[in-house]
């Protein structure tokens, strides 16, 4: 038996440092509140670092790969092989994640958790091999307990690492064919939404697909009714080993005190899983942006989420959060270096 | 009388290498249009520049200050010191725009056109004392032909600055206390809309202010009337020095072939202007955001403009567009760095 060390308590916001933070913002030369969003973000890390002057200069970035098993009922538009090639792609920096990860500085951390290629052994990627992909969800759990606790150790493991380097902010990415297909189904058990408000395209079926797509997680839904109060039963019914890793990794980080940028559909799937585990880890969480996924917004909605970008991207990856990561720095050096009144001896208002 | 340099043809996009940066996105490893608003500004960018994989590292930031004479009827929450004052602000490198080129390498040039301080001589700005402010709208033109032409020279001089250095990329910004009554006034008179949907707080007005500042709006509509239909003389009555140059700088931008990332509610209205006097400029116009003045949207509608950024700005400054600069930077990368699915052995659907 695991130890559920995902329930215990995660860090709490520095709520001095956020005050102080707050009233500097106030003193800086610009109209009060005219950098938007930006003025809050900036805010909200002063308080989770505890530093009035914060700063995401070191990022992390762990992709989760893993493989679905419910893909045998024809829900993806493109064969499961691409979980694999996508691997090799990620580690040698052909991916969209290698190439934002380089320009960013950040580092970034490939971790396979199981996938259709067993046999798979790729330098530079963590080959875990919880399983040959998950069963199908339609027949069965979709990973059973043990290999469900793999996959949340999994994620709080990539945390360490990234703490050890000192870390001051984690994106946590996802590359699994089909993965949409459990997101989608996961968000409906959590949020009793209509299937119909959460189920799109993915990464590119056309209606009719989405329609079948649709039924496939209906069937699901029906079948895992019983366990639908139990959010971590839910999971591991309906989830995929690197939406496990995901929850795993966003609790360990509301628990080391590091920020998490989230990034699409089913990153945010991911969190909202996490924050129904242990609602307290819900400050760490910053959402990257609103993806084209017709339920993202859903999913945002239900955690209060304001996300920086709204792009239309849906690739996954980790992308959409690596994109955001300059206005989170951005925000960071105004913040932290724009002169206030006083210094710069302008007028602040009224006249 | 002065030549009207900016009614001369822009330059055109080049459109085979559109279409080779085109056909390169359909092959690079993700599904296609999952990269959603990054993909078409590459692809335009490639386009613009004539470069198949095109760049963005050089950026030429131009901030354009002036006052307002409409000031005088009570139109700002600010008092009209303050442009003379965040000139020096910009210059010692405390204002937002100031920490935001620092951060992302840009070259910034500071220009004065003419505020109520006309004894200011401060190291580091172009101080033009065109006048000492624009003349107040509601009693006759904003400024006359010969100081109109002035302006608009002053934004095409910088543009001509900017090449010399090889700026691959042009932001303007804007700084003048009171203008956006001027660029209210303006939009309200191009776009024939209703004065209350082009009408907001500015820096912080509350509601019987956004209401006293209609008000005034529409007694300097009533007053120039006679000359809406000539655009530029539009722009000469209800313009300001800073607006003027802008327009010059953007319509200067087109004709040397140099893209322009617009910064936000005056500047946009800046590119209406531009586009309504040289509509072959149009491409060489991309959007930074949509900032929180309620009247920007309209004008972004009125251009089919696509902004990057939605955060709720309203500094101006160029700040911006200037945010968007790493989404510019990064998309050029993904679309020059990517492997294709040729390159990376990964299987393209249909499966």
């Amino acid at each position: 038996m695991t130890r559920s060390w995902w329930l215990d308590p995660c860090k709490t916001l520095d709520a001095q440092t956020y005050e102080l933070a707050l009233a500097r913002q106030q003193q800086l030369t610009k109209p009060a509140g005219s950098l938007g969003q930006l003025e809050a973000l900036a805010v909200q890390l002063a308080g989770l670092q505890g530093q009035l002057k914060p700063c995401v200069d070191q990022v992390w970035i762990a992709i989760f790969a893993g493989d679905h098993g419910v893909v045998a009922e024809g829900v993806s538009a493109y064969p499961q092989a691409v979980t694999g090639q996508m691997l090799h792609n990620f580690v040698t920096g052909g991916a969209a994640i290698s190439v934002l990860a380089r320009q960013l500085g950040a580092q970034l951390e490939v971790v396979d958790l199981g996938t259709v290629s067993p046999s798979l052994n790729l330098p530079g990627v963590r080959h875990l091999n919880i399983a040959a992909g998950t069963a199908n969800f339609v027949q069965g759990p979709a990973m059973t307990h043990a290999q469900g606790c793999q996959a949340l150790d999994a994620g709080r493991d990539s945390v360490r690492r990234a703490g050890e380097v000192g870390a001051q902010l984690f994106i946590g990415g996802e590359m699994g064919i089909g993965n949409t297909t459990a997101a989608s189904a996961l968000a409906c058990a959590l949020l009793a939404c209509p299937v119909s408000d959460l189920t799109g395209p993915g990464t590119g079926l056309n209606a009719q697909g989405v329609s079948h797509k649709a039924a496939v997680i209906e069937r699901a839904l029906a079948l895992h009714a019983p366990r639908r109060g139990d959010t971590l039963q839910t999971l591991f019914s309906l989830g995929g080993f690197e939406i496990a890793a995901l929850v795993g990794a966003y609790l360990a980080c509301a628990q080391e005190g590091v920020a998490v940028l989230v990034d699409g559909f089913i990153c945010s799937v991911a969190a909202l899983v996490a924050v129904r585990l242990n609602p307290s880890c819900r400050d760490w969480l910053l959402f990257g942006h609103c993806g084209a996924e017709p339920g993202h917004r859903h999913v945002l909605q239900s955690l209060a989420a304001e996300p920086l970008l709204h792009l239309g991207l849906r690739l996954g990856e980790g992308s959409g959060a690596a994109l955001a990561v300059p206005l989170l720095r951005l925000a960071c050096a105004l913040h932290g270096q724009m002169a206030t009144f006083a210094e710069a001896a302008v007028a602040d208002r009224p006249a």
